[in-house]
């Protein structure tokens, strides 16, 4: 059987049954150290999967930094150190020093370091990042509990309506459009949100399949079902105006498109917090799957070997 | 400045530069995590480049494994936990599980964990490997001290002969042959020396990239000169007999062959323990730079930009 045949989520079940730990599943892997809670986990870009040469190189860099915070703040924790694995093409030096450049401004951004790595020679330009964060308390995507409402941290969407207008290659993009590509180009992990989710979320991952597709991991993790309320998925205003004008609906975006990074988390309602950056979209009930309103939901979300 | 022209050592030194770092500049980044010292490596097998998708799959998952098991015994530690982040053209499932299948012996040979990881599609076969080590005593390339005696591991050489010999594609090999293959296919990490190290030596590497490169990367690291002793250096009867078929000088193959994954430390001579494996090569001196016997030597080693 090819790997295109058993898709990537086959592919990680399977290997998974391989290594038959019961550590793996979350974005992060918590570890004991000493007396300390360390949360590891790696994510990587692909040239020509996750990125193009034609990006700008800085905004490749800051990425690769943030989609590692991101899996580390979706469990509760900080991000303290970074390895930055480079598979190198023969490139322009400028090039690489401008990525490095993304990578420290994040590292800076978000309070972390980077203490190492590695560089290899490659036909294409891939960045893969290795992350060790620290927590108070993890929390993994598990631990859901029916009664509970279900959060994301800010509008869904946005990445993939960029990620369609740079592949459009226009001449000249409105300010609207701008900011939309920023959002797949740049994206900002939710640190600001680390220490709420480790004191008082019951499950959390991060959104980076599609909010569709993610919920119902949590949902199976936890052994619940979620009912998402598909007027309460925050949709920014720019998306709007992109499926306006390109005749789309905005809550398919939200729903299925990839690489959002916002948390997904869940807890008690009364926990909500008007001062941060947190929107109630669901509730946690008994059962399984995905409900959107009250119907179930085939997820839609991004397979790497099925494309 | 195109990176075939900086080469690998130029960038690696442009990017510690960028990142004005004191700890980068060792096999592994040694950090305090509450009351430990913990160990951070990674180091990446790129199908073309490390390997051909022809060899074993099971080798290339212990071998990649196996070489940052050898980062962390040459700083003194002992691993703990790795992650697996895979890179994948659309193959055989059965290719992976095999490749899953060398990680996880490996694994369990070193007494560490695969703990997560990640897998992403692309054109060629990559694996890498994040590794988190602990470490009673750090011990880095940079504190060897004047006086000192230089000690390898084990013979040095094979590995680059095996890659010579693989690379032949004879119908079938004589069992000198296969034994050094074995070198290069599947390395085996110094993990019995660990202990030793981290007790005893003043400074530790690991020879990946030939022993003449890499004694003058300590030398230079430590503000000292190393000089080896042409007879002393350790070359296995299997290289002897291949350099005798082939016209060639095992000196050569021992000093500039990659890839040994043996270990390259210093400590007083005092300290030779005869139950392990542990040669002395030579001997620390004021000056800098390396010496074999009395003559300057200039590095050849291995270049991942110039190939």
């Amino acid at each position: 059987m090819k790997l295109s045949e058993i898709g990537e989520f086959g592919l990680i079940e399977r290997l998974k049954e391989l290594l038959n730990s019961s550590i793996i599943g979350d974005d992060t892997a918590p570890l004991s150290v000493g007396n300390t809670t360390v949360l590891l986990t790696c994510d990587i870009l692909v040239q020509d999967r996750h990125f193009k040469l034609s990006y700008p190189a800085s905004a490749i860099g800051w990425k690769a930094i943030s989609v590692n915070v991101s899996d580390v703040v979706a469990n509760g924790g900080l991000p303290k150190y970074a390895l930055v694995s480079l598979v190198l093409p023969d490139m322009e030096l400028k090039y690489v020093e401008e990525l490095y450049e993304g990578i420290k401004k994040a590292c800076e951004f978000y309070g972390c370091e980077v203490v190492g790595g590695n560089v290899s020679g490659g036909e294409r330009l891939i960045v893969d990042v290795f992350m060790l964060g620290q927590a108070e308390r993890f929390v993994g995507r598990r631990s859901a509990r029916v009664g509970e409402t279900v959060f994301v941290s800010g509008t869904l969407g946005d990445a993939r309506a960029g990620l369609e207008l740079l592949l459009m290659e226009k001449r000249s993009y409105e300010d609207f459009e701008l900011r939309l590509i920023e959002r797949h180009l740049r994206p900002t992990a939710r640190i600001d949100l680390a220490r709420h989710v480790s004191k008082y979320a019951s499950a959390s991952m991060d959104i980076s399949d599609g909010l569709s597709s993610d919920a119902l991991k949590m949902a199976k993790a936890s052994g619940v079902a979620i009912k998402l309320y598909s007027e309460k998925v925050p949709v920014s205003l720019e998306l709007r105006e992109f499926c306006k004008r390109h005749g789309k609906d905005p809550l398919e975006y939200a729903l299925a498109g990839g690489e959002d990074y916002e948390l997904l988390f869940t807890h008690v309602f009364e926990r909500l917090n008007p001062f941060l950056s947190m929107i109630p979209v669901g509730v946690v009930i008994e059962g399984e799957g995905l409900y959107l309103d009250e119907i179930p939901v085939e997820p839609k979300g991004f397979d790497h070997f099925r494309l």
